[in-house]
């Protein structure tokens, strides 16, 4: 494809999303530079609106839309946090959201979005395709498709998360970022390179779901298997269409951590940062504590890319055998 | 006793923490909104430095400290927030902090401590006094003691966290604050009532250790058994000296919840703020979510104190239980 993503469309996005977007604060922590012997500045995307820097693609994009387009509603499919994101996002621009989801999404996640007022269409995964019930949905009800990462407005709106970063922290010698299908990595470093080429910008991957790392190194994209991780956010088997040629072009690196290190990554940003983070967005900081960005003493910036992780299923991952349950 | 506060002291302290303390964010949720059913600002103390609005009463205090004091140092007696706060403080300030802490303090708290560069000093709190301990380490080292609550220079601190709330969202109806030694009530309290007298401000106590109330009732302090509650920082048995005249003079209200209604606001902040709180930093918002604060429609600030539990203890009291695990 020869779409191109510009600074200026991830400037114009920045605009398009002041005070409608949270401007997440960043966050840092004494202990932290410690660990990674560096300094360290959070980006608290997990405190974004919805829970997840998607909320800024997704309004870009639906924003974006002219007004026959407004009329008739927009498609997503996604249970995840790019779901929420459109919800909320149709919902603040005053258009209508269907949302196609599996039959077996968690109810908490359906509420969620209908709390927004979306309408959600389900399906069997084993049985039914959601890529043609989604262009199904969009051809006969005149549906826009708002895609979670391949799509120029999408990207730009997640890449306005650095143009805040850098306006709030100043000079940075590296950028690192969780990466799943590469919207924000891809939106983030088009506008970093544009702006301070100098700094490195870094995506780091699920080990188990490391996509982009093997289409970097065979060249090509790769096909993976579905990734056994707790990364839920990160899970598809391909690398964007849209996002992985930028990201071939622009990153410095990509890496990869293992469910353990972004276990022990999420467990200290509770314990001292008090910060939740989901395991998808926790990435980032997991490869920073874990060793993995090899920048000692420089100005790193990293993402928190979502928080959408709840109470049971952290506890199931972090908390310790009930055994050891004290009384209230 | 009769030192006065002034929103004078307040002001100076917020000076003197300006770039030395974070500048915490302040936190807003449309889903907080619609279960309140007002428009409500929540100021993150939880993501202060060591993790509790403490470190703005210690510092401000030991900051203050004329050289001789300093060169010989300070002690307190915590194994709290405030014990964190002093470590931090001093060490930032450059001078000793020697802390008085009971032998069966979690090592984590020891450590916690210790990675401040304090010395800990530990007593067996079945058989030996804390006051008398603390005080004859003052006495034979010089050190100057730094009371958790009870000192003017501690309530000042504390109180610029309004301070910098009202210059981050404006007006506002009421002011919320967890409530146990006071010195956070106190010192917001004596700045919003010489800023803004329309400002309604208001305690939440633990129901189990509602001192401040049935002080407030009976017209003069009143000692409690040691409450049982999971908010473990509001545990003391008497009201505070200096700052119990205060909270009755400018308090515009006193408030309680339970243990469950606070459980309630945790799950909540973390579910859908992504914010982590411990038990007594959470008694704020727990009231608001349990339609203690009768101010519908209104701007409503709300401080969560502090966010130090870990995830152990997190997940002890709030995990479902083990049976329920779902394999990673």
């Amino acid at each position: 494809m020869s779409v191109s993503i510009t600074a200026d469309h991830v400037h114009a996005a920045a605009r398009r999303l002041h005070g409608v977007a949270h401007r997440t604060p960043v966050a840092t922590s004494r202990t932290l530079d410690g660990r990674v012997g560096a300094e360290v500045f959070v980006k608290c995307e997990n405190l974004q609106r919805t829970g997840s820097f998607k909320f800024r693609g997704a309004y870009n994009a639906i924003a974006r839309l002219g007004p026959g387009a407004l009329r008739h509603g927009v498609v997503a499919f996604s249970s995840g946090n790019h779901a929420q994101a459109v919800a909320l996002a149709a919902a603040m621009v005053g258009t209508r959201a269907v949302l196609v989801m599996p039959t077996d999404t968690p109810e908490l996640k359906l509420l969620a979005a209908q709390d927004h007022g979306a309408e959600v269409v389900t399906f069997d995964r084993y049985t039914e395709d959601r890529f043609a019930i989604t262009a199904r949905l969009a051809a006969e009800r005149h549906l826009t498709v708002i895609p979670p990462y391949d799509h120029p407005d999408v990207i730009a709106g997640a890449g306005s998360t650095a143009v805040e970063l850098l306006d709030q922290v100043g000079e940075l010698d590296a950028l690192v970022l969780p990466l799943g299908g590469g919207g924000q990595l891809a939106g983030c470093a088009t506008l970093v390179k544009a702006l301070a080429p100098g700094i490195r910008v870094i995506g780091v991957e699920s080990l188990a779901g490391n996509k982009n790392r093997r289409s970097l190194d065979a060249g090509t994209p790769v096909r993976i298997h579905v990734p056994r991780t707790i990364a839920d956010g990160v899970t598809g088997e391909v690398t964007g269409e849209l996002t992985f040629p930028i990201i071939r072009a622009l990153a410095d690196d990509v890496t990869s951590v293992d469910d353990v290190e972004i276990l022990v990554a999420m467990g200290f940003l509770f314990d001292r940062m008090k910060l939740v983070a989901e395991p998808t967005g926790a990435l980032g900081v997991a490869a920073l504590l874990a060793g993995k960005v090899p920048l000692a003493g420089r100005r790193i910036g990293v993402v928190i890319s979502g928080g959408n992780v709840g109470v049971d299923r952290f506890c199931e991952l972090l908390g310790r055998p009930r055994a050891a349950r004290v009384p209230l």
